[in-house]
């Protein structure tokens, strides 16, 4: 028998005695403890996140789904799913708060981010005015909170009455070391940040409790700036075409954030006025037009942005519904190329503390990477195109539900796609699986070309030979004949092939260009981060076998999920890792890709599988 | 024969051997150096003023003119009227810039402030970016000016163009060590500052060139929110009553400053988007109208204003129309009553930095009074009441044209005018010398009565008793009886006479109350430094007679004209000046004497002449 205590927040719900190997989730609920499980409890929906507060957290036993569904930052703060653990020793759990099942706990006490945002509240009962203490209602509040005021002018015509109306009674929103607001009374319970990843293509929002760390909700969405362009490329032509393009496409992106926020709070009843800080992390382009910010100049050689230091902005600067005395920051960038989201993703993975040295690959619509340790980083952008995010692939989608995910070519073509529901096309895993076993079954040659069914005939199983057909003259591979339900087959065309190609070769080069830079062998790299959805959910064997990853460090990978997001996270609830946000980017040094012989001629050799 | 050396800036416009005694007005014409002298080398008209840069300076021999004409801190800074000055041994002098007759040289090189202002401007022409230097704008301004950048996101988003129209030729607005804004080419020749004395009555503008220090204009005109009342308790009466009055009050003073700045630009032609800095004394509640702040907890006890310390606004937050970047600032405030104007005064006649005690007397509308050396400073304000002012007095009226600046009482009445035209009335300094001569001749008894005509028959000179006459049925000294081309009779009446002892008794009882709290003697005193414009034409020992100044103190008076101007100017021209402030602000301790009993038994007990 074992004494299991549970939590919520610190309140305790629960002291029981369970027998060994009891499972988890079951004990929870028994306690009639309310835990949404959509799976039933199979390790499949995630939804039953705990944070194991003593106890037992054995990473190295996290079986294949928690590694899923569990972001490299909910790992490390200890969280597992309740369905996967069993009970073998005394343990303390923390459960979700009643009400928020949508969220997670996002940092315990114990994780690696302590919460110690870079704004604050701070609440005092100031000394009233009188004959023998005249100080201005200004000094009285630097003097009760010992910090410098940096109110604007807006603010300070309200302060005689704010103080007045509430007997000196009032809360500090303090920035730093500089008051930056003043509100009525205890507010203090009131206090959420908002990190915003920014995507090219998607945009992800997180709203956070900057008391408690703990993540209240996340909301996605589509980037409404692909009316304009799919790449940033055509959205830079637009600003430029357009006299007010840049404003709109500025104008786009911030009502999206705006409707995020309303839905937040609609959904969990709190007022944006609440919202003290947001941190938007993206690629260069995306975080210069959210500051509308002229991008003209990054598209054309040598690409040079208007910024790259941190920015904390007035909200109101930039027109975004949080409380308009708190921040907005946009977090450093490296370069035209190498954005914010990169920064994130170093600051994620921990690369830039560390003594070894570590690879970091981000795959989105381009493919970033930054090598290197606590002395020097360099990080490089190769335009390795969105082919695994399913662009420019015949029947590519991103990886939502009905997209085939995994691919498996043995006597017959087995595949699974994201809810198993009817396939409508294929992703970036199912990509890489279904080119990784053309090869393997020897229908790709290492060219790439695509066999045809006569050159294979008798070599293959029959079922898998009769899969290649003919589509516009050439060779194409039936990864998913239409079913019930389904709208098309679903193929891999030659040209598909090509797409894979260039991009796989593209991120090979830029790896390789890093390694020499740095003088750095296989041997020397300690772990390669993948960050990206993509990363999450990508057979890594596969990822080595058409050469995305070199075959050496095929060991070494450990993905990250959304590394942006977490970056931008971790920087909304610590102010060191705010601050070390620009560290990074100091450190960073920028390769240059597109004017080297030597990236070309990686490039070129790289294209084969 | 002695040697002349004449330079305008820092161009040699002449060097000439001249005879021992020659009249220095007279050599510079001689050399057809133009000088505007309306008033034919009489000493009159101040317009002939130079700097002496090399030479006997001999502030001993000052005339009166030249005592009157040239302000403190062009006294301090070696200036004098060139038709007072006879040549006795080899000197460089400096003369106006051609074009600049109308202004005056502030301040030369060995001035006691030096010309280091907190706003500067720096010129460089960037290195280029290319492949080998993909820095970005701001760090590449960074790097060339080793600033770190300030810009706000409206500037940023100008800047690429701005570096790019201007091939990386640019110059930088730096305010301490904050590049606040950028400007295509070398525009450092443009380069201008603005303070401001806004008085209840009264504003004064003084236009300066910050790279030399030279004051190239000044403007004055009448407080346009007069209209809602001549005190300061009716204008907060009106932003109490009227819900948009305080915006009113503050747009009329804003106003009132752009059509000045509007005034320069035509006169001296030059853009005020070249004036990149503004200073502003005055009382604490013109400064809370000016920044849109409430100051109706000003009003009433315990008398608290919203803030006290340096203000450096963005100029657009306020309105004024000077460069979009620059700044303004409103010099610290003590307390409610003792304003920014005190702490120009204070900084003006160097209280703060001497170990000596001064003492610093700035009669206005009403009376701030400050005692004190380097350690520490003591400052109250006494509802003196504008009597000195010419306010609530039946004749009374400001230093303008016009008015009776002095009076002597002899066997007849003799008086003056300014400007020597028909008397309209009679302002501070007439006054404080016809009482002071009422009081000497006896027509006046020491408890401020004025006997009646009949009581001094015999008594005094015929012509004189006989300008005892009755209005509203007690006595009123006749001072001018209506000439040619004047509109009336100038009397002073009984009670003109108790107004002037209320204002005179609030002052010493202010004095009284100051030295007690300090335990300092009359003895300690080293110097009473007289501000205002009234300080610079008072009879002293007339001041001293009438008891508005302890007579124990009538040989230390020096006085200092605008001192509240010449602070602004001060800090305008130098950051370590404008830093002074805060510490004059925080060092100087406030005694509130509406409260004090011992402060209203003084008063009763000088009310007495």
């Amino acid at each position: 028998m074992y004494f299991l205590k549970l939590m919520q927040g610190n309140r305790v719900v629960g002291q029981i005695e369970v027998e060994e190997n009891a499972n988890l989730l079951e004990v929870i609920r028994k306690q009639g403890l309310a835990m949404e499980t959509p799976c039933g409890g199979r390790g499949t929906c995630g939804k039953c996140k705990v944070l194991i507060k003593e106890g037992p957290i054995a990473k190295e036993n996290y079986d294949p789904e928690e590694m899923e569904k569990l972001s490299f930052v909910e790992k490390n703060a200890g969280m597992r799913l309740a369905c996967k653990v069993r009970i073998k020793e005394d343990m303390v759990v923390e459960l979700p708060a009643a009400g928020e099942t949508d969220g997670v706990i996002l940092t315990g006490g114990e994780s690696q981010v302590p919460i110690s945002p870079m704004i604050r509240k701070e609440h005092r009962i100031l000394q009233k005015p009188s004959l023998e203490n005249q100080m201005s209602d200004l000094e009285r509040l630097e003097e009760a909170f010992k910090a410098s005021a940096g109110l604007p002018l807006k603010e300070l015509k309200q302060l005689p009455t704010i103080l007045r109306e509430n007997q000196f009674d009032v809360t500090a929103v303090i920035w730093g070391q500089e008051l930056i607001g003043i509100e009525g009374g205890d507010t203090g319970e009131a206090f959420y940040g908002l990190a915003v990843d920014i995507g090219t293509t998607t945009m992800a929002g997180y709203l956070l409790d900057l008391k408690t760390g703990r993540q209240m909700g996340v909301s996605s969405a589509l980037n409404p700036q692909r009316a304009y362009g799919a790449d940033v490329i055509s959205r830079i032509d637009y600003t430029i075409e357009k006299a007010d393009g840049l404003k709109q496409l500025q104008d786009l992106v911030v009502n999206q954030i705006n409707r995020m926020i309303e839905d937040f709070e609609s959904k969990y009843g709190f007022s944006s006025r609440h919202i003290y800080h947001t941190v938007l992390v993206g690629n260069t382009i995306m975080m210069h037009i959210l500051a509308g910010l002229p991008v003209k100049n990054i598209a054309v050689s040598p690409f040079i942005p208007v910024v790259t230091k941190r920015m904390d902005l007035p909200a109101e600067e930039i027109g975004m519904k949080i409380n308009p005395t708190g921040r907005v920051t946009i977090l450093p960038m490296i370069a035209g190329y190498v954005g914010a989201d990169t920064v994130g993703a170093i600051m994620a993975c921990d690369m830039a503390e560390k003594e070894e040295i570590s690879l970091m690959i981000d795959i989105g619509t381009n493919g970033e990477i930054a090598l290197g340790n606590r002395d020097r980083i360099m990080a490089c952008s190769t335009a390795a195109g969105p082919a695994f995010e399913g662009a420019h692939i015949r029947h590519g989608m991103g990886g939502v539900r009905g997209a085939v995910n995994t691919v498996e070519i043995k006597d017959r073509v087995l595949y699974t796609t994201i809810g198993s529901a009817p396939a409508k096309g294929i992703c970036g895993s199912g990509i890489v699986d279904a080119v990784a076993q053309l090869l393997r079954c020897g229908i790709l040659e290492s060219s790439g070309r695509m066999k045809s069914a006569e050159e294979v005939e008798g070599k293959l199983p029959p079922e898998v030979a009769a899969r290649i057909r003919e589509l516009d003259g050439k060779p194409a591979f039936l990864i998913a004949p239409r079913e019930q339900g389904a709208e098309q087959d679903i193929y891999l065309t030659q040209k598909d092939i090509r797409e894979v190609q260039l991009a796989k070769a593209a991120v090979a080069a830029g790896i390789q260009i890093l390694m020499k830079e740095m003088d750095v062998s296989f041997d020397d790299i300690a772990h390669v981060y993948l960050a990206g959805g993509f990363g999450n959910y990508i057979n890594y064997n596969h990822a080595c076998v058409i050469g995305l990853i070199p075959k050496e460090l095929g060991g070494k990978i450990v993905p990250i999920g959304n590394g942006a997001g977490v970056g931008a996270k971790m920087a909304l609830l610590s102010r060191e890792c705010l601050e070390k946000s620009e560290k990074i980017r100091q450190m960073t040094q920028y390769i240059e890709l597109s004017s080297r012989l030597d990236f070309q001629m990686s490039f070129v050799d790289l294209m084969e599988f």
